[in-house]
């Protein structure tokens, strides 16, 4: 049912730990033939995430690295600037509950009372506000080459992950080069870009040289936080709407989709692409491999 | 690539319209060989979604269908109860707003006043607005025919859809007995469902004899929101997590996960299966369906 695996985790700074406490579950059913089984299946917990006093969301997520998903997600929408110096991340495993603690008073509580009395539901207004941080944002044009994508894809796609024992998951793994670094899964589908962005963030992680890589589909909301975060390259092995093609495109932002085995299309950046693998040479992806098809 | 197409769309109410003018869009790229290609790519559209005089949010949609998704998504929210009668729906193609109007004033803005001050973000608000919602929810018992299930699946899968013709979509598809309904797709995860929830609020259609078949995975909040709807069996091709387990056996809903060709595990209510075929004699689905896979 999928590719072997590969055992050995070097130069991963961090890499999935399928067998971690508390990340996934034994639930039982029954298989197709009626036959009791044994399942490992993933976690879903809510996370509350304040910032300083102010409650701000409640996100589903499997749990792990609670402190780097509330400042990666606080700095991905705005709430939390470069400007802000980070004195403490509490997180409480018994109240599900985190909370950043900066040396000045945020502006964010004005914003959001502002913003709630005239959209109701922040959910509109955290996305306005995404767009607007958008405004002016160029990537550095950062040439990649194939190999390098290939190379990524081939050793993430073997790397154990929660993914491979459990499903239902995504992931996204910061490279730089042909290199996975930090890769992050979870199963709400911006948490784990989320995670990497509190990471680079905590350990003060340069953007420009690195390139982003996901299981997951290539949206607008993905497109922004990956330009937000600085990082000039976002590549998939799934698909990808129209609107995440045109704001890549606007911020300069490479952007490969669909890429599996051999097979890749990219949507924007093709000039600061290096081509320098004949893709014949590159093994096409077992069909049975366990990944998500490249349609999807 | 994908299964031969069935054209023949009886019994549909609504089908997929993947050659409808404003959801997909023709985008250029360069495949792995450098070959300029061109594809069709879902689009992806703001809707901002009004309850009388008050912006209550805006979901990220394909386009169509807004009115059933303004409706679904305030129903599913529990900020249009049974007793609200909706008095007009008006869509602004243009302004990308649409505005559910009720006979009488709704009391989602004392709430979500109230709410936003404790909680700052409607994100969490509406979250557990919903699992309270749940509260003493018990869906009927009726008996699954595990030959619908396959019926079913085998049905849409080969039902022509923006799925199969774009990727990087969703689709979600009310059933009864072993005939899909009403077959929905959206690129925002929720919105197919909040789509079919619409329908079922217009045409006051009953649910307690309804199948929910989505590609989506089985998490927390589309078993909450299955059972909100009142249908009590869901069914997936995709995985599931802890939770949503956990509470579709809290509320009687039968649950079936991993859903292909032969195969699917069921993780609630294995009583209420009526197994009337042999499994053996389901064909294996190719395993270069295009669908998504089972893990996923």
């Amino acid at each position: 049912m999928q590719l072997a695996q590969v055992e050995n985790l070097e130069g991963y700074v961090i890499a999935p730990d399928p067998a971690a406490r508390r990340l996934t579950r034994s639930v039982d059913g029954f298989d197709h033939t009626g036959t009791r089984v044994d399942l490992s299946v993933v976690e879903e917990r809510p996370l509350t995430i304040f910032l300083n006093s102010q409650e701000i969301v409640t996100a589903m997520t499997i749990g792990d690295y609670p402190d780097y998903l509330a400042m990666g997600f606080l700095r991905n929408q705005g709430m939390l600037g470069p400007q802000d110096m980070v004195t403490g991340v509490d997180y409480d495993e018994e109240l599900e509950t985190v909370v950043v603690r900066t040396a000045r008073p945020t502006d964010h509580e004005a914003k959001l009372k502002k913003k709630t009395r005239t959209s109701g539901c922040a959910v509109g207004t955290v996305f306005g506000d995404m767009m607007e941080g958008l405004e002016g944002v160029q990537l550095p044009g950062s040439a990649v080459r194939t190999s390098w994508l290939y190379a990524l894809a081939a050793r993430i796609n073997r790397t154990p992950s929660l993914y491979l024992e459990a499903g239902a998951i995504h992931g996204t793994v910061l490279c730089q080069q042909d290199k996975p670094l930090v890769y992050m899964e979870d199963v709400g589908r911006h948490n784990a870009v989320d995670k990497i962005a509190g990471w680079m963030m905590a350990e003060d992680v340069p953007a420009g040289d690195k390139i982003l890589y996901t299981t997951g589909r290539l949206t607008s909301e993905m497109v922004i936080k990956t330009a937000l975060m600085g990082i000039p390259v976002l590549a998939s092995r799934s698909g990808f709407t129209a609107w995440g093609v045109e704001i890549a495109r606007e911020v300069g932002l490479t952007l490969i989709g669909r890429m599996r085995g051999q097979r890749f299309v990219c949507l924007s950046g093709e000039d600061r692409l290096i081509r320098d693998v004949d893709p014949a040479q590159v093994p096409d992806e077992s069909a049975r491999s366990g990944r998500k098809g490249a349609r999807s």
